[in-house]
């Protein structure tokens, strides 16, 4: 079967309805309706119905849409079933935080590797890898097939932190600080932007 | 003059262009053209003039927009100008990591409390305030004007975290735990996804 490609906005509703799925999933539920992932992800229900009607029959009147089912789907169409892994960068606060987490594990990314400038943390565990020097990324993303960034460093610091991993082969940058980060043809830059969304939040809370 | 509303789209990429346009001025720079701006925003450039054209004339060719002029404007139009309040739940090291960056101050929120379950943590000080018991939540609110709840607590706490907060009069929760929260009439909820939003970066690497 021939396949499109899909369009930014579909991609970026179906992940999200993937990560509610997941979640919902998790929490014991077999079936979803599309009135309440419609709640969840901020979708309106007909944006939904038509989302996931153009890969086949997926509801049923009355019951919702089966959780386990949809999920496979949505991989299959996104290409994201498997395993991807990740390093990560900046071993403070955040990035403990983030190694602790199930939050990317429960979607089949795995952190691969850690590291952190600083001295004192490097050799230390967390989340069960131990803290590497970056002068270590080249060889250990080669090695452990990273493919995914993630940045949990200082601002000040994202730029070469970014550069090193680009340089060793990452073609996803995940970034986790302020910093605004140029991307070389073929590399995806990803800035997490919790000031923005809460902008947003706020204009409809404002307006 | 009469205005209109902005739709779910216009507001989004307004408060992302917000964030760029702030992080732009702090690192020195006073003018952005569109084409940056739409490698940042991920946004195409022609939607960028489009989404700015509509309340008024920006840019100029060639030199690119005013940073501190669009940042101005932008501001009223999403009515975002001035102080916005938050409360901080959880302060474990992802707590601790919100409160001590600037991601929020920069868009003129500032975090007024700080709250935590746990004894060991009660009485300590963290980004400038001293952590409270969840009991004082009520009164907190109330006396420092408090209309953003953002949970920073593991999964399993975040119902009953934002339940305390919104019957206390918080309006906005902003979610940063993998929990899928209902919002009652009037409460916006706003999950950060970072899963989704690698999945999505991903599917673009893979396809």
């Amino acid at each position: 079967m021939a396949e499109k490609r899909l369009t930014l906005g579909v991609a970026a509703r179906l992940s999200r309805y993937l990560q509610i799925l997941t979640q919902t999933r998790k929490s014991g539920r077999s079936t979803i309706s599309s009135r309440v992932l419609s709640e969840y992800a901020n979708v309106n229900p007909t944006q939904i119905r038509r989302d996931l009607s153009a890969f086949g029959k997926f509801g049923k009147r009355g019951v919702g849409y089966d959780v386990d089912y949809l999920i496979t789907r949505i991989k299959d169409i996104l290409h994201t079933a498997g395993q991807h892994n990740i390093a990560l960068l900046g071993c403070g606060n955040l990035g403990t935080a983030i190694a602790s987490s199930d939050v990317f594990v429960d979607h089949g990314f795995r952190i691969e590797a850690v590291f952190d400038l600083d001295p004192a943390r490097i050799g230390q565990r967390i989340g069960g890898l131990t803290v590497q020097h970056p002068s270590e990324i080249p060889e250990t993303v080669a090695e452990r097939d990273i493919i995914v960034g993630v940045l949990a460093v200082p601002a000040s610091a994202a730029s070469s932190a970014a550069k090193s991993l680009i340089d060793s082969g990452v073609r996803i940058i995940f970034n986790y600080s302020e910093a605004l980060l140029d991307a070389p043809p073929g590399v995806t830059v990803h800035s997490m932007s919790p000031a923005g969304e809460l902008l947003y939040a706020l204009y409809f809370y404002l307006s």
